[in-house]
């Protein structure tokens, strides 16, 4: 994961043009991908699909010609989508369009300005401070042109037709944690995907307007979509953070809080604030989608900012996020709801072979309690994780019990 | 409002009687009043208007004449409704119509006995304890005839039909707290309100009986009243006190919980003891009513006695009063639910010029949060003070977003 | 009750057999009973009644004829339902039918073996660490054969045919707290019933096949069973431990909770494991039983061994458990819901002389505010459990004023 991170991050993207183009290339070289082209001007929900954007060079350079702000050294130079321009400014002129942060003056903020024309750079407090009066070349070699939107999935056939979604956002250039880690993470989970149950449907798509795309040329699948995970900020030092979906007590709500309570982490309640759930979980959809981080969006001081480099995402921390991820998954694809099929008082599980022949020991076994707990609650109510929950067991001894419950034709499924 | 609660607090208010027409007449002069004479005999649910009570003169003076309780000093000094009496009898017997303090020895206790025909005397203990034993004249000339029971009405026509009531008792004889407060704020909240939306209705009635009677004659508003409050003990030095509705969750007692939140507050739950939240809240009405006081009801020392003078309650604490009664109508009037007509997705606020064009800052505006907030929670479900609770956002953020998204064609009314 | 635990001590009980016939007979001498023989092949729900088991004398003895393990100096010695054995065998040999405790080194186990034909010795690990090696002389009187199940049931009778059943278990053989003193508690309580208003079942039974077996000859019983009580380890030091139904929220777990408020105590969650409400709460049955015990099951150490004598369980805590059965019985047979007659606004309680007459006194009478809970509350859906509860007054004097309301026709029954 830390290879790819790597690999992705000096690459251009923006909402579109080719730095997503190679980005899917990339992950396409691991995972296949089917690429999506979605037209400029393309109505997308209330969305218009907007001018592709891409770059090929620019800088501010000072009379002698030296480039003191260059886009080769990093895309954060530029703002996203700058429209072109070639020029010479006086310094208190071209101040309107530098943006730094003071608070934290070695630092480049990262800018965008998808949907007003302008231009504009982006630099360390301490560079500007340095800049001499005088005049500079300004140059922003861009092109804003009818081209198209790009997005990709990778979709994991499982038993049903039922989908879990795992979206990431493609459009952040040179940012690391934000949101390359979500990226390599998303494809070692679905690499990891063997047989599933559920159909897992992974998203690489722009933020906001490539989430929205997809809704809008997706109806049928979003009809199918039952559970779902946003992955951002996948790989910083912090600890994990799960936002809930918009219910608040979706299955996959459930389904994280269960597998990271023995482990250090945050619990958040939705806010239309975030990354690409905001999309999944508007009124409208309202799907069962929350979002899995470390440390959340604008919760650190490197977000946003050029310190957001892959020396700031570390492959433990990414491992980490991995492995919850797969052990979700793992829960929300065997948790199903089954109804005891002898309800009325216990079924004699000695005869079948399920239960101790030696009574009145007190140290029942983990798997006859588990037993017990399954028959007891499995009246098509409870699911097999609301039943973990309810026994205080592993979940994976809850599954072990409705499996041999079932084998012995005392459940079926609800 | 300090000087409302001197003028009325010599009047000799009870639940009929001229006193009552009386302080009726002065809050006539400041905000216009409605007064209705419910005649004796008249059938008010399971009640009867009682006869009415006047009183011109009572005394019990010592074989000097000098007068050792007289009325025209105080008129707590009478039992409420006390029949005429004029006789000459020795301590010992008058003993038994004498009501004191035991524990309050300065204090004159007030007492009643509305429908339970006697009369009686109210006195500090350590003047009883001087009395030397003899024979004493004793002299009530009050009256107890057919007449009317009395209440007054003023009303604030709103934008629409459905009412808020405000309700205050006024049959205290001399008791500054409990209620020429209530009053003083009660008829100030009805100066302040400008073209609500709500039509709100002050109700100033004797307690129970005035209440019941109101109640009786107004099925056909009854049935219009959406919210409510009674007020009482408005003024002593105490910290605020709401008493939820029997409902517990009605909307005015999750404005009053907004609107007292950062303020030094006691919440209570209902109970069925206390002004006339108890006629409003019975179960075959079960309004939405609940009871704003400071210290509440028998909750101080001062309570039912002569120590509820002008000087117990202070222009200050009728000012917070009257100040959290303001806000939380302005919260209520202005809560309202919405429907987000661009559900499916976020819609697009920069376009429609609500969105910064800026992309990238960690340092989103509370206004587009409100936004965010109110469009992702307008499903017809939730109300603004909902999205309010729900985002920590102050309501009048979240009424400027729904006001600013409304604008944009975005919400409508659910 | 403690006469009756040392009575019924010595009793070698199990599932089946002369032990229970016994048991049953010594309790009806106390209270009649009904005693039902089950023969052994009859299908009981998803079990069948097993052979009966009986046991003469069983021994372990030495080369020299001395018996180092005694069925006579305890029935604990011998695995329940052994099968008959008469042979000699090596000390290793030996071992695998042996069961000890070796962390309670002085204390002989309980164990048995219903459905799995074995048969095996306790006995304390210390005596096994004493027996020198070499060939010892085995014997089990025993017999396995065709017969019956035994369970006993005492009904009182009440005003409606409605019941509330509590349960107790009489399978194990010398073991005091469990469930002698259980079986002592409930044969007092029985006694104690007089004109109660549900009808009382009580069912001594052997543990679970016992349970299974009424519950599936008394079909048209169950449908009459509104509450219920598991009583065992009635007796023993530890506090008093209720668990509720597995409804969790059934009227008998609120009346436990209600009558437990105020006494040292435990309230647990139901699980499917410990006595018989496993069976009454088996989810096709879901029945409102809860079990009371003092330390739970297997919470304390001499539970299931030697150590759970007569001389471990206090008729003081006997006394204790059953005061708590019978208050909480008391609630239970008096807690109805009404309907308030007088809905709108208050009744005039003072003119059914139901209200103080003299007015302004704030130390309100218990019963005049319970009255004013009742009549507030009385809209169909508050018993008067939840009123008292809502109240914060004891549920006597609820139920008192009940009883005035509905003297004065101002309650009917919901």
């Amino acid at each position: 994961m830390d290879a790819l991170v790597r690999r992705l991050y000096p690459l251009c993207r923006s909402i579109t043009g080719d730095g997503v183009r190679q980005t899917l290339a990339v992950i396409d070289d691991l995972i296949p991908l089917t690429v999506h082209e979605v037209p400029t001007g393309t109505q997308v929900l209330d969305w218009t699909v907007p001018k592709e954007w891409n770059i090929r060079d620019a800088y501010v350079a000072d009379a002698t010609g030296r480039r003191v702000i260059d886009f080769r050294e990093s895309n954060l130079h530029v703002v996203g989508y700058s429209v072109p321009v070639r020029t010479t400014m006086p310094l208190a002129e071209l101040r309107e369009h530098l943006h730094t942060l003071p608070d934290q003056p070695d630092l480049v903020p990262y800018r965008t300005s998808y949907y007003q024309p302008t231009w504009g750079f982006c630099l360390a407090q301490n560079v500007l401070d340095a800049l001499p009066d005088g005049d500079y070349e300004v140059v922003v070699d861009s092109t804003l042109a009818d081209g198209s939107l790009t997005y990709g999935e990778h979709v994991v056939r499982g038993q049903v037709d039922q989908e879990v979604i795992v979206s990431c956002h493609v459009c952040h250039p040179s940012l690391a944690n934000d949101n390359l880690a979500g990226v390599a993470v998303a494809v070692q989970l679905a690499r990891s995907l063997v047989n599933p149950y559920y159909t897992y449907r992974f998203i690489f798509a722009p933020g906001t307007i490539g989430a929205i795309t997809w809704l809008a040329r997706n109806a049928a699948v979003v009809e199918q979509v039952r559970h779902g995970l946003v992955l951002a900020c996948a790989g910083d030092p912090g600890p994990l953070t799960y936002k809930r979906s918009r219910r608040g007590d979706a299955e996959i709500d459930r389904v994280l809080a269960h597998v990271l309570r023995d482990r250090p982490h945050e619990m958040r309640d939705f806010s239309p604030y975030g990354y690409d759930e905001r999309q999944y979980c508007s009124p409208g959809y309202n799907l069962g989608v929350g979002s899995l981080t470390r440390t959340p969006y604008a919760g650190y001081p490197e977000y946003h900012t050029s310190g957001d480099n892959p020396d700031f995402v570390s492959p433990e921390a990414m491992v980490d996020t991995l492995a919850v991820c797969r052990e979700a998954f793992a829960v929300l694809d065997r948790n199903r709801t089954f109804v005891n099929l002898s309800p009325y008082g216990e079924p004699q599980l000695g005869r079948r072979g399920l239960y101790d022949s030696l009574g009145g020991r007190s140290d029942a076994k983990d798997a006859q309690l588990a037993m017990l707990w399954v028959l007891n609650l499995s009246d098509g109510w409870h699911s097999l994780l609301d039943i973990a929950e309810r026994a205080g067991l592993p979940f994976t001894a809850v599954v072990a019990a409705a499996d041999a419950l079932r084998a012995a034709d005392l459940l079926k499924e609800a």
